[in-house]
C-alpha cells in the first residue's frame, strides 16, 4: 500500500476530507504524515483522530517536504488556492509526487514553473479535476475516440450553481469569502471554482484542442468584485464549435454541470446530478440511455464502474478513479490517465484568455501553443 | 363566430392545417373562403373537403382580398415565407385583419411598411409565434411582473432541434428545401426557423427590452449555404445579461426549446417538450413544480388553460391561445394580447443584426430603436 | 362531414365540451342537434352559441332521439353516469348510432341490453376510453402484437391521482358530488372513475384476455361511502400476472396512469402525463425513447400521429383519434376500432367482480366469459 | 479506531468488498483479522492484500471467533446465506458483536435463536439493510414522525430489476444459480433479495406496525424452482394500508426501489436510483423537491449527508451510514439506529407469511407479534 502525506485539510476543511476518502475507497494509499494547518495544534488534533505517528505530523510544509521525502510515495495539496504554487514546488523540489486540489496556480507562470520542475524531476503531478473520474465521463470520451458519434460539431457545456445568488461574502460566510476575494483567488471567482471544471473537461471528452474564444465575464450580484457567471464561445482544431455557459449565480441550480456533444453520426448528453446514465443519441434513431454497470460500457468505462447497475456510485468514487489512475503511475510508471500539471496549466491560461477576452469587449483570443 | 379566409395551407401543407385546427378548437371562428395554393384545382379540392361555397375559392390571394373584403373578419397568410409580404399587404390594403405565420417577411423594411399600414388602417395583424400561447409561458411571465423571481439578472434561452443534422437539401426533402435555399428562405435557415421563436419569447417573458447583441452563425453540416447554429449573447435594458443557443444539427435533439431565467429572487425553467409543468427555483427554498391547471396559477394563465392538471394540453391548444386572444381583439376591440407585427418587424430587425454582428466577427451591435 | 347531436354537455359541464372539441379537431363532424340539459333554457343558450338551429334544440333526449333519427350521424352522450342507460338506448332504438361517456352504465345488465340492442339494429356504439387514442398506446399495441417484447409475462398498472384526498364531497364540489354519491355513481367510486380506464386499456394494448382477479377497495378518506383507492390481482389467459393500483386519494399525485409490461424479450413503460414518449427496454440492452412522430413508430401508431416530434399532442388529440376511428367506422363501416359497447361492458362486469372480491375478503374471483 | 474481523467476501465476492469499503469511508474502523474463503490460501492471498498479520488470517470462522475475541470490536459476516446462521452463532458465543449481511437466516427460528443469544450477552447485532442509510430515507421517516404529511394512509413501495430475466441460473452464473437454489437460498429467490428490502424499509420508514398480509409469489420465467416476482398487498396499524411488488424479471428494470407514502396532510416520493431528492407534495400546494446537502434537511438527514448538494452521494455511502450507527453504538453504547437483528428475525418471519399466504391462494395471514 502507498504512503501519502497531507499539505492542508485540516480540521472542518471539507476538501482534504474528500481527498483522505476518495484514497480510503481505494484502500491503495493510507496517510501517514501530515501538515493540516499553519496552526501545529490543529494539525496534531486531526492528526491524532487519523492515528498518524505524532512525529510525522508537521508545523510547515517545507518541514514535511524536506523530512518525509523517501518516506512516503505522494503528497496531497489541498491548501487555499493562493497557497498551491509555493506548497507544490516545496514537495516537487524535495522529490515528491503530488497531487494538487484545482484549479491550480494563480498565474499561469507558476504553473509553468511548476510543471518544468516536475518534467526535469521525473514525478508525478496531478491536478483534481474530479468529474473526469465519472465513468460514463470515460465512456463518453471513449465513444467518440472509436467514432460512435461521427465527426464532432458542436459542444454546448454548462456548470450553473446558484449558491452564490445573494452577496454571501459579506455575511462571513468562509467557502463566499476567499473564493470571492480578488487577492486570495486569483483574480476570478466563478471562472477558477466551475469554469474550470467546463475547461478541462470538453478537450478531455473530445480529444479536440480549442483554437480560440471569446468571453464575456459577468458579474450579476451588485456589489461583488469578479465575475459570478459568464459565457464563453469557443472554436476548436478541425472546425467544431462550441459555447460554455457558468454560474454561481443561477439562482436555485444546484451542481448542474451538464456536457452535450453533437456529431455527424449521433448526440451525447451527460448531466453530473445524474452521473450514472448516459444518454446517446444516433442519428435517425431513437435515444439510448446508456447505464453504468451494464455491458453496453466501454472497457475504459468498466474499469471505472465498482458497483452493479442502479447503485448509485456518485462523486467520490469519481474522486477515487481519479486517484486510481494517480497511483497507477506511481506504481507501475503507467503513462498519467489522470489530469495532469499540463492540464493544470492549460487551465490557467485559458483562465487569463477569458480575463483578456472579456475586458476586450468579447473579443476573440487565438489560444495558439497554450493549448497544445 | 368570426369568418375567415386563408391564403396558403393547400393539401399536404402541415401548417395551413395545424391553423384551421387551432382556430376549429377555439370554435370562435370558421373558414369561408380560400386560395390554397397557385394551383386553383388544388384549392378547390380542399375547399371541397372543407365544404367551402366553390364560389369563395379563389385564384390568386388578389382576388380573395378584393372580393371577400367585408365577408371575413380575418386572413390567416401560411404560405411559403417569400410571400408573406406580398399577400399580407393584399389583405391589409382591402381592409382585411391578418395573421400571418412567422417569421414574418425576409426585410425590416418590408415588416415596417405592413406594420405602418396596419396601423394606418386600424387592422388587426398578428405573426403567429405560437409558443407564447402556453399557459405555462403565460405563468411566467405574470410571474416575473409580478416580482415572484425579484429583478431579472440571466436569462438562457436555447432551441435546438436535430432534424437538419444531414444534408437533406440535397435530397428533395420539401421542409429542408426551401428553408436550407438563400433566396427563398431571407437568407437564414435556423435563425429564422427556431431562433425567431427564441427572439420573441424572452423579451415577452421577462418584459426586458434587448439593448445589444453579438452573434456567432454556424454552418455545422458541410456543404449547406446558410446557418444551422448559433450562439448570440445579449444584454437588456436594466443590466441583465443572456445567452441563446439556437440549432437544428443539433443531432438527436427533438424541439428542444428551453427558457431559464435566474434573479434576485428565485429562478424560472420552462421546457417545450413538457410544456404544462414549471420549475420555479425560490431563492434557498426547495424548487416547486408548478402544474397547468392547479389553484397555483395565475390568472392570465388560468385562462389559458382549458383541461385539467394532468391532462396534458400541447401545442395545438397553444396555438388556439394565440387566435382566441386575436379574436378577442377582432371583436371586443381588446388591446392586443397576442403577437403583433410590430413584435413581426422586431423579429426581422434582430435576425439583421444578428447576420451584422456574425459578418463582423461576432462583434456587438447595438440594437437601439429597434428593439422598443 | 358527419352530422351530430349531443345529449348532455350543458352550460359548464366540462366533458361535453371536451367531446365538442375533439370533434372540432378532426373537421369530421359537425354538431347539428342537441339536448344539453334538461333546462331547454340552457340547451338553447349554449345551442345559439355553437350556431344551432333553434329548432334542433330539444328538451328531452327522447325527443331529440325521435325527431332526429335519419337527420344525424350519430348522438354523444355524455350525461351524468345514471343517466347513461336510458338516453344511449333511446338513441339506439331510434336507430341512431351512438358514442357515450364512460364507464357505461350501472349494471351489466344495462350494459348487454346496450350490446345486444346495438348490435341488433347493426349500430355503432362506442365508450370513450379516451387513453386508448394516444398514439403511443397504440405503438405499445401493435409492438406486442409483432413480438418486439416477446411473451408478455407481468403486467403493472397504475392510476392514481389525489384530487380527492380530501373529503370534498361535503363541500359542495360539484364534480366530488356525483361522483362520491352512491346511488348515482353505481356503487364505485374511483374504481369507476379512474380504474375503468386501468381495466380497459390492459386487455387492448396486451391482446391478453384477464381470466382471474383479486381485490381489496379502500376508503382511505375518512367519512367517505366509497372506494377512493384499491389493489387489483390479475391473471392472463397464458399465464400471465398482473396488478393494478388505481387511487383517487393518493395526496399530491396528478393524473398518473402508468402503464408497465415486461415480457420475455424486453419491457415497456408509458406515463399518461407524458405522453408522447414510450420507454422500450429490449432484453440485454440499452433502454430507447421513442418519440412520437418520429420514423420509430409503428404504422397504427403513425396514423394516429399529427404534428411533428416535440410538438406535444396531448390528451385532446388523444380523444380525437377515438372519434376518428369511430367516424371512419360510420362513414366507410370499418371493422370497430374504437372502444365498443362490449368494452364497456366488460368493464362494468370487471367493476362488479372487483366488489365481490372484496366484499369477500379479497378472494379470487374467476371471470369466465365475462372477459371474452 | 475500531477493529474488525471479517467472515466470507473472498476474492472476487462482491459484498464483502462493499463492506469493506463502506467502512474505509467512515475511517472508523479498520480491518486486522478475517477468515474470508473456506480455502485458506485464498484467505492469505486477500489478508496479504489488505495488510492483514498473517496470524490473524483464519482457516475457519470457529478459530476466528474463538481466537480474535476480545481483540476485536466486531466481525463483518457476508458468507452466502445458509451460513449466516452459524457464522453469527459462532461470534456472539464468543462475545464478538456482528454486522450481518441480509437477508438474515433462512427460518425464524434460527434468527430468534440469535437474537436471543445477542441480548442475553449484551452484543451489538446488526443486519445491514443498506438503503435505510440513505440521507432522504432518513429525511421521509422524520418527516413523517413530525406530522409533515399527516397520517399514513396508504404506502406503495415497489423494488423492480430485471436481471433475472432470463433462465441464468442453468447457464453456470454464480450470482443467479446461489440465489436460484432452494437449498441454498432458504426457499424464496427474489422475496429474500429484494422483497426483503420493501420489509425493512416500509415500517423503518412510516412508524408503522404491519398487522396482516395476503401474498402472491410469482414465477415468471419458465423452468425456474422459485419466486422471482411478487404482490403483496398489507394492512397496517391505525388503519392504512398498502401493496408492495418485487420483480428480479421486470425486463429492461435496474434497481427500482421505489417508496411511495400518502398521508392526510401530503405526500412522498423516493426513488433510490436517484437517491438525493425526495420528491414532497403538500396537500393542494405544488409539490417540492428537496436536494440532500440542502438546508432544508431535517436534523437526522443532515447528519447522514456528506457531500456539497448536487454531488450525488451514492449507495457506498449510505452503506457507510449505517455502519456509523453501528459504530456509535459499540464506541458511545448508544440505542442502537441500524437495522438490528430483532429487523432480520422481523424480516424471516415476513418471508414465512409470504410464503404461507401465497400457498393458500394468497389469503390473509394475520401477522400478530412476529412484527412487534
Amino acid at each position: 500500500m502507498l504512503k501519502y502525506a497531507m499539505i492542508g485539510g485540516g480540521p472542518g476543511a471539507f476538501v482534504g476530507q474528500v481527498h483522505r476518502r476518495a484514497l480510503a475507497l481505494n484502500g491503495q494509499a493510507k496517510i501517514v504524515a501530515g501538515c493540516f494547518s499553519r496552526d501545529l495544534v490543529k494539525t496534531r488534533l486531526l492528526g491524532a483522530e487519523l492515528e498518524i505517528d505524532e512525529d510525522r505530523l508537521y508545523a510547515t510544509p517545507e518541514e514535511l517536504a524536506r523530512l518525509e521525502a523517501g518516506d512516503i510515495d505522494f503528497a496531497v495539496v489541498v491548501t487555499s488556492n493562493e497557497a498551491h504554487y509555493s506548497n507544490v514546488k516545496t514537495c516537487l523540489e524535495n522529490g515528491i509526487n503530488v497531487m494538487c486540489d484545482k484549479p491550480f496556480t494563480h498565474t499561469s507562470t507558476q504553473a509553468q514553473e511548476l510543471v518544468e520542475l516536475a518534467r526535469r524531476k521525473g514525478l508525478a503531478l496531478g491536478v483534481s479535476y474530479t468529474y473526469a473520474g465519472y465513468p460514463m465521463v470515460r465512456q463518453m470520451r471513449e465513444m467518440i475516440r472509436r467514432g460512435d458519434i461521427g465527426e464532432v460539431r458542436f459542444i454546448n457545456c454548462e456548470y450553473p450553481q446558484g449558491w452564490l445568488a445573494e452577496m454571501l461574502e459579506t455575511t462571513g460566510h468562509i467557502q463566499a469569502s476567499w473564493r470571492a476575494d480578488p487577492k486570495r483567488s486569483g483574480g476570478v471567482l466563478s471562472l477558477g471554482d466551475v469554469g474550470s471544471h467546463i475547461e478541462y473537461l470538453v478537450p478531455h471528452v473530445t480529444g479536440l484542442r480549442r483554437t480560440k474564444l471569446a468571453a464575456r465575464l459577468d458579474t450579476l450580484v451588485e456589489g461583488r468584485l469578479l465575475d459570478d457567471n459568464g459565457t464563453i464561445l469557443t472554436e476548436y482544431e478541425g472546425g467544431a464549435k462550441g459555447m460554455y455557459w457558468y454560474s454561481q449565480a443561477a439562482t436555485g441550480m444546484v451542481n448542474g454541470l451538464r456536457l452535450r456533444i453533437f456529431g455527424s453520426e449521433g448526440g451525447l448528453e451527460w448531466f453530473q446530478e445524474d452521473p450514472d446514465h448516459l444518454r446517446h443519441m444516433p442519428l435517425n434513431q431513437a435515444a439510448r440511455t446508456l447505464v453504468r454497470g451494464t455491458t453496453d460500457l466501454t472497457p475504459e468505462a468498466a474499469a471505472y464502474s465498482h458497483t452493479p447497475p442502479g447503485h448509485p456510485e456518485g462523486w467520490l468514487l469519481a474522486f477515487a478513479n481519479i486517484y486510481s489512475d494517480f497511483c497507477a503511475t506511481i506504481i507501475q510508471g503507467k503513462e498519467p490517465n489522470y489530469p495532469t500539471g499540463e492540464d493544470g496549466l492549460r487551465g490557467v491560461r485559458f483562465i487569463e484568455a477569458c480575463l483578456e477576452s472579456s475586458h476586450n469587449n468579447t473579443s476573440w483570443i487565438d489560444l495558439g501553443d497554450s493549448e497544445s
